[in-house]
């Protein structure tokens, strides 16, 4: 079995080159829920739905998220009343989200619901969040004061902004991802829960008894730094840390989506394969880096790991599926 | 100003009637909430829905529920996951039950978002709940063993069918009038929480000072009587009694709509407006009864009420103002 420790869309992209390489069904997707949130009474959980969406062939491949040929007759009208919108939710995926509530509320685990939506979307992949306890990713965030901000709503202070009367202000993923559009500076990342989580069912196993465990292309620091944040989970990583490759983000010092190396550079990381390398050394052995970067190889293997370069770029389903297989084949 | 208790589609009805033959803003509707029920984690207010709906025009006049125009994306994905799909809700529907549930995890009370929603409508009447505090009908209904039904769900009996091994479960509101279509034969009726529950803010000034109070023409068992559950509230009634004038929701002994009339049998009332009198007598002066029942005035009064006979059907909307203003004439 095929073990991946996944974010949201690149870790997606990964698992659907997968697919074309190995069996789905030997394939098992540990993904971050420390994204996930509640909002209008709904449990959301952002990178399982989007892993889910990509491996059943239904995900928007132009947003990176929700479902392709959505409609937004649930958002139009709520705009119309003045509800919270800044968290889109099309018709379509707003099932997921209420199938996923309405089965919580009856006491069904994450791990349960999330099986269920894979098995009614036609996934092989297993599917398994990192943990069935809540872990939330809070960021402190620098903001202007509340009188800066048109209705009262604090403005939050842009990169580069004249530094006056600052103050850090926690707040979730999702807020920050979504609401802000990542472009408020961060000064500290917790992931609050994971201390008390333990791993979901069958996670532990599943990473003991991998013959391949490979790490996603995600976000270093809010898609996979939430995995290692539960003990028994970074843990189990270390024991077999000269099987695990990693795949790096950070391909020419930026993130090809999202805020990786901006939040790399915040948290006092180098916004390189050098960075993620320095991050992941302690748990795993080899890091797969892009053509581009190939000039940083002797540097990704001073930090201790074996460096594979590739084209990491997966703009179509087959250079998806080629990074797939390099990096099955830096398991072996 | 008018105050008006108000169960669903009869009380949108009237109220529809009354706002033509008096300003809206001079109108207060005290809605019944003991409906009201958590589904996919979203907090569903079906009678006030029903009468916000209907007052602004935009209710759908072919089921008794929901809005005109609907679309159904969001249920038919559901039904697809194999979610729970018995209760309806349209993808336009679905806004009102996400504003209402975020503003209430946000700490906004039912009477703050029912204001709010109703004015987003363009509502003038003054719609409240009968109480921000959880009042939740429970019917003990009849029930065949689990093994008699397939999927191992337990097979409610229907009226008529032979008498064996059965069994009562206490069942919401919705469970039975939606999901069991109110077939299913009624042992008890009571609300849970109303002992505890205090009148929304407003609800006891706005009876007391009220130059007028109608009763719609609502289940009297379980649209009416949840008001009336509420100590406070039956009490305020109470000492006005002279001045509440009820309209009868039994025609010819039937229901126009819903199990009213099976219900009064079932609880040992007389299904009739004579049965209605017994039930309002101790807190109104007045029944307003159907043509179709003029035989039936003499009994009514021998109840202690006043008898007003007029055409209470209201089948089109210049019937709902007539027999609006049939009952505001009542109170004076």
């Amino acid at each position: 079995v095929i073990v991946t420790l996944a974010g949201g869309v690149g870790a997606a992209r990964l698992l659907a080159g997968m697919v074309q390489v190995v069996k789905p069904t030997d394939i098992t997707a540990v993904v971050n829920t420390a994204d996930d949130m509640v909002i209008h009474g709904l449990y959301i959980s952002p990178d399982i739905d989007t892993v889910t969406y990509t491996l059943a062939g239904i995900s928007n491949p132009e947003t990176g998220w929700g479902m392709a040929g959505e409609t937004w007759v649930t958002m139009h009208e709520l705009e119309l009343l003045g509800g919270t919108t800044w968290f889109r939710l099309g018709d379509r995926d707003l099932a997921t989200h209420l199938y996923r509530t309405q089965r919580m509320s009856e006491g069904a685990s994450l791990s349960q619901v999330t099986s269920e939506l894979a098995a009614s979307r036609g996934v092989g992949v297993r599917i398994v969040p990192m943990s069935d306890d809540p872990v939330r990713t809070r960021l402190s965030v620098e903001i202007v004061p509340p009188d800066g901000g048109a209705d009262g709503i604090p403005l939050l202070r842009s990169a580069g902004q004249e530094q006056i009367d600052i103050t850090i202000e926690e707040i979730g993923f999702q807020q920050y991802f979504v609401k802000q559009r990542h472009q408020v500076p961060v000064r500290a990342i917790r992931f609050a829960g994971a201390e008390n989580a333990r791993p979901a069912p069958g996670v532990l196993e599943a990473i003991a008894t991998a013959t391949h465990l490979i790490v996603s292309p995600s976000n270093p620091l809010v898609s996979i730094a939430p995995l290692l944040a539960i003990g028994e989970l970074r843990d189990m990583l270390a024991t077999r840390r000269d099987h695990n490759v990693a795949v790096s983000p950070i391909v020419g010092g930026v993130a090809l989506k999202g805020p990786a190396d901006r939040l790399l550079v915040e948290m006092g990381h180098e916004s390189s394969a050098v960075g993620v390398a320095r991050l992941y050394a302690p748990w795993a052995s080899t890091l797969v880096i892009d053509n581009a970067d190939a000039a940083l190889a002797p540097r990704v293997e001073a930090e201790g790991m074996k460096c594979i370069v590739t084209d990491t770029v997966m703009s179509t389903p087959a250079k998806a599926a080629s990074l797939a297989k390099v990096t099955i084949d830096a398991c072996e």
